[in-house]
């Protein structure tokens, strides 16, 4: 048991989801190596102070490079805006320091190649924070297919729909405005990540994307409210995936459907510790959607729940996260999600945001 | 109460559905028309006279232009293969006589409008057995969006799904062949029907197929395993569907979600007596999906289910049908989907197949 | 095949229900005997002339002495009052004809003892109209349960939950005044009649009974809205129901859960198309409750409805029960439920009511 | 912001979960009481030091007295074997200090009652650790029935139902032996503490339990595997509750429904992000069960779970449990559920008992 500096570099919403989980996982998955929250900066010394103070930092900055240079900081998180993130991992990696980034990796495909490259040169962990996909639900799924437990997998339905912006009257808000916090900027990845994931390369697509709502109370609305696509996986796999903000009713749709010749996967975050398996095997009477409680005997569970039925929710993903980034710490060995999964993520969204201009299928690997 | 005598043309499934409905419609509904089981025409002499017996109409035939030119058939039910249904359809209205016809409504686009032609010229009642839509629970869903129960719709998903030829192994059939049988032919036609049916025209679309199973025991296919397509209704909202015999676990996912500015519906034919509903409006804290189990409140409930929760099943959307089409015939009015909606339908799935050619996006218009 | 004249005295709700039944069973089953809806017996000439036009008969009467009497009747059917089912019902053995009566079998436990020894007596068909245990559905758990697929049973709970009176402003009508037709008398059979079907007799029980609303606008209530028992079936297993007609939200509350000591089944007649068994087999990480769809492989599944998912509803049943009618009839083998085992379950209702009015445990066989 | 020295007696299952919860709480509610973990206690030196490494105590102890005597433990957690809960918690209040200790109160309602004594005695802080009532959702329930949501209560049906010894070849543990680790000693005590929390005291009873499997490789099982209940409420509502160890497929079988006038609620456990509700008002049509997925409109949702959909697990209830003990502390003011309410759901249980032995009703008062 070994204890590690931690610093977080943005203090609000990730930023202290991040906090709590350092502060739980050393006794939640006995660790060896343990968090301590040693540095928290945020925009201004205020705000740095009221974090440090709620979240128990030992110290607080308002000046990410002063914790990124501190000698008792030996691992980075960034919960900072999109735009800070290549240099905020740049300044980091040149440190040898090993970083956890929020999603997406950076502002643009530009910003994640260079995040990669430094990443890859500094030769330390690095990790994209796709917390949904961190699920003992999820990552039993991503297990089955690679068992071959649903065969030959033919099709794949994937959506992350939310409601915040269903309301026209919703007020304009830095949702609004830019490519980045667009739907396909800022929902699309998690989905997108959980397919590549689960099934690997996409080799091409078609996408569309639409402004329903251009104007709202406050200022005219310049980024996508939702966006579909097409895809075609580099196994072979057709697919289809759709990305909204204003699917009234869907609170956390994070949902993905995939079928195999012998058998087929449902998952629904809003029901995030159940996974739908059926198979094709036995007789037909007995055949099914077999609803199954996560638990004890799938990835990731995590320990202090003794039977499935106990349950875990979004801040346990976020535990689980940083086990695996501690873990990638201590072995030296690259931990899923890398840097370079979360470039391959950017360039599907950027290839959509291409095929939507023109209507066109677009390959990833062109982009 | 008056008498009328029917001719159903095909004694197979559809067939015999049909003939049960006639039977039980006039008790069940209380028609003012009463169907007489007069003839039943099949391919062979001895098959004719099995339907007959077995399902109790007065005569048989081999030949279905007798059937169609007999004075006492008064009204003609199509349950033949989709080749034989522009003859058989001129043939009847040549003599004035009411029409259904099973669908699609006919092997192309071409027989689709010559049956359309032939059906407004005779100026008598005309209607494609699209059954699925029939259900209370479809018809409510209409009956919503029509009334802006969820506001502007911004999004719709269909997909009619089954599993019938998900095993590689199963043996080749006459399915496998001609693109009149394959899944945009066969299945894509119901959903295509719902959505038009609940929405309105689409516009234009980009599509995909794919034979996954090429070899099959017994022979070459050489029609699409699935589809999916893209598109844009005419009233704005976009949309996506998929259509698949290959979904393994899928029964009848005849299934669809539909969302607008103030509510959102799902359904699922796997659940048909249930339709689920979320609307915006009222507390935070209260609001989410209702399942609503449907009962007297809501259309085309068969009116000797008292309660919500007796059900209804695939034989009661039958038995609507022919509710319909009798009063289609007393009223001389026009009942939804008449052959021109079946016109639609077909120019859909046609636009479909021409953009998976190239991957275009598509105006239904020039289709 | 060979023609079999029905009566059916009674046109209302549930006259009409078997109407339509026989009317349709012989073309959906392929009967051998095929049944000609020869006479109708009503409370008036004019309702029987009514009833007759409506639902297709060849004669009307307002006296159903008439109608047992008449030599063209070769079966009858009782869907009148329960006060008259068991005067009806003798005279129809008295002649040899068979009977299937309405449910519950008499009014009193007397009179459906009576209408044993008359059934017995005659050695003709008799058979009890129980519903809602003719779906695929709770046919198939009947038959898992035999055939040991859950093991041995250690547990199970019935509900039969409706609302049709749940609210207390709700008029008072004939449902609220007379024993026979509070909830322990008119609801709670069907559960009963279940529960036996699925496990065999029950031992013992204790029960309590309340009428929660004992004004309504027109009347004073006189018999129970709700009651509930704790049981031991013969067989060892304990089990508990709840019978109500103020379940607020519950439309068609027929449901159950049976617990084994390898698997488990969950029913729910809202959800009537569909059964969930749980087996405690295979790896922990796929096990769970299997929502399986009603189709071909399971027991009464109708012959049109090739695939799972096509679903059958409330008039199935009926067609169901007709089927298994003639069935009986033609073979001369008892069909369950025969009269005998519609007064077991008379027997567990007057059991339950002893125990309500004192709160011990009482056995059955002494009722 | 004032830190709190915390001792936590045990370190198993229950002692990790509140050293997690006491680590990550202050983080999480922003609490003007921040825990330091102090000290732990366990059975030997060796275990103890084990658990303060991993959990991150400052100190360990194998002398539970040590730790309540010690001044710096400012509160005590007992998270120790039943019968060690009365010595340590009357030792606890001797000094003054506040306790929150494990479900159930004590290993007998004469343990109950002398921790009431001395909790009321000493006028401080105290709690009993009954965690599955503290998520949003059935904190939502309790506050919907309070504030008459679904009218005037007229059912309530409780389960705890779980499968951990449903395999009779489950080998024989320290859970067989001894009443209080029995199903009715154990489990019950969560729904009975659930239904007195939702719909307040219960009148009277009658219970009866039973040991199914009686042998089990390693042993004679001489406690219950399962028992059931029917009882009446003061309020004057009908009741039925069931507790086993042996309900094959279930995993979390926390489930409640109660109806209403007005409406009803359905909870499960084992989907415990969501909640139904149905209302009896508005159109019948668009009435059915609402399936409100948990967020910040609920009671308790945790802070930085912004969205609904983001869901809650195991570990946030104990996280939801120690906020308010430390709210208790810091004001002084009774939290919920206190060792009277502790006391109350062991009197319930007594006289379940003593109703199981002789089959009669019995009232909860006179135990």
């Amino acid at each position: 048991m070994r204890e590690i500096g931690i610093g977080i570099i943005g203090g609000g919403y990730m930023g202290k989801a991040h906090a709590v989980a350092m502060s739980a996982v050393g006794a939640v998955f006995d660790t060896p190596l343990r968090p301590r929250l040693e540095m928290v900066a945020a925009s201004s010394p205020e705000s740095a102070e009221r974090y440090r103070a709620a979240y128990g930092f030992a110290r607080a900055t308002d000046d990410w490079r002063a914790l990124v240079e501190d000698p008792r900081v030996e691992a980075v998180v960034i919960a900072a805006p999109q735009e800070t993130h290549r240099e905020i991992a740049e300044a980091a990696f040149a440190r040898g320091k090993p970083v956890m980034c929020e999603k997406p990796l950076g502002a643009s495909v530009e910003d994640a190649r260079a995040m990669v490259a430094a990443a890859e040169a500094s030769g330390t962990a690095n990790m994209v924070a796709f917390n949904y996909i961190r699920t003992p639900a999820s990552q039993f799924a991503r297990q089955l297919i690679a068992e071959g437990a649903i065969g030959e997998v033919t099709w794949f339905r994937g959506e992350h729909t939310e409601d915040f912006l269903a309301d026209p009257e919703t007020p304009f808000t830095w949702r609004c405005a830019g490519e980045a916090n667009g739907t396909l900027g800022d929902l699309a990845p998690h989905m997108v990540n959980a397919a590549l994931a689960l099934l690997g390369p996409i080799a091409s697509l078609s996408a569309t994307m639409e402004t329903v709502h251009t104007e709202r109370p406050g200022g005219r609305v310049d980024n996508d409210d939702q966006a579909q696509l097409m895809c075609r996986f580099a196994r072979g796999t057709m697919g289809q995936m759709h990305f909204s903000r204003i699917a009234t009713g869907r609170k956390m749709g994070y949902a993905y459907e995939i079928t195999g010749t012998k058998g087929a996967i449902r998952f629904d975050q809003e029901d995030q510790n159940a996974i739908h398996l059926y198979r094709a095997e036995g007789p037909e009477a007995t055949r099914g959607f077999t609803r199954i409680l996560t638990g004890p005997a799938h990835p990731d569970y995590l320990p202090f729940c003794q039977g499935p039925g106990h349950g875990t929710g979004y801040q346990d993903q976020i535990i689980i996260e940083a086990r695996d980034f501690l873990r990638a710490i201590e072995t030296g060995e690259t931990v899923w999600p890398s840097f370079r999964d979360g470039l391959e993520v950017a360039r599907v969204i950027e290839t959509a945001r291409a095929s939507a201009r023109d209507g066109r299928w677009r390959d990833v690997e062109k982009h």
